[in-house]
């Protein structure tokens, strides 16, 4: 009778450890998006598209401004590839927030971005904005982007009449 | 020696369901979220802009296109005030993807809007763009939104000259 309770007590907490997950440090989680995140803005810093797609999951989308989503690592990368080799381009990021879900698989950072290129009278246009990049940690354990979008911080030059900006308190 | 084998056992067990969390149901978490997705979107179609802020949390930040981030929840009312007594202004919006960590307390959306609002010369301008929400389950167990953020999918009426997008390809 009491053998039998000691084999039933012993099966349920098999059962409880294997059907439990160990907890994940959260700590180390929000570290390693960190740091893929600044080590992502290098790879961009540094023109390096085969460094850049590393940080892009196979399930990727871009989302970038005043024009349709890019989905697919191969258009991914044709459309990094163009912005990349355009005349006076440059882009970095610096990551402001870093979150994860409790479950360790998931995450996001928001913060801000520096950008030049050249504009059509070959003069150098700064922009400053904000982005979103929401991460996943695959199955070979690295933090991979699978959803990133920006927009400027500011309205466009050419854009400075009222309506234009998506901002009423503006007019 | 058999009882106290028993009793260790029992504590294990006991243990072991305490320190697990029971799995999320994650289809019903997607659904939650699909949802109060839509509803948000219901809530600004009707210009209602309480009902609006009942999907923001306390901790949200709304990151539109062209200015600055917004960031707590009275600056942004005061902002969704404003832009929904604009005139001519209407806005709604459709979930394409949603998303759940496994743990079951944070998701994402990304989907589709389309804005109206009236131009300066009292004509109507029409955007359709794509946005990204992540959402978060809070302790009264309602989702709500800790990051908005959307962009246009079309280059701003005024910047047809090349160099003011960031598509390369688009030159």
């Amino acid at each position: 009778m009491q053998r039998k309770l000691v084999f039933t007590l012993l099966v349920l907490s098999l059962i409880s450890a294997v059907g439990c997950n160990r907890k994940p440090n959260l700590d180390e989680a929000r570290t390693a998006i960190r740091t893929a995140d600044a080590e992502w803005s290098r790879a961009a810093v540094a023109n390096d598209v085969d460094g850049f797609m590393t940080f892009v999951s196979s399930k990727g989308s871009m989302l970038p401004p005043n024009q349709p989503a890019i989905t697919g690592t191969s258009a991914i990368r044709e459309w990094v590839s163009a912005m990349m080799s355009s005349p006076g381009f440059s882009i970095s990021w610096r990551s402001a927030t870093v979150e994860v879900a409790e479950s360790g698989e998931m995450g996001y950072t928001t913060g801000s971005y520096d950008l030049r290129m050249q504009g059509p009278d070959g003069a150098t246009i700064s922009e400053r904005g904000k982005y979103v990049t929401i991460w996943e940690k695959e199955s070979d354990d690295r933090w991979r982007a699978v959803v990133d979008t920006f927009n400027s911080d500011v309205p466009p030059p050419a854009a400075s009449a009222p309506g234009d900006t998506l901002d009423p308190m503006a007019k």
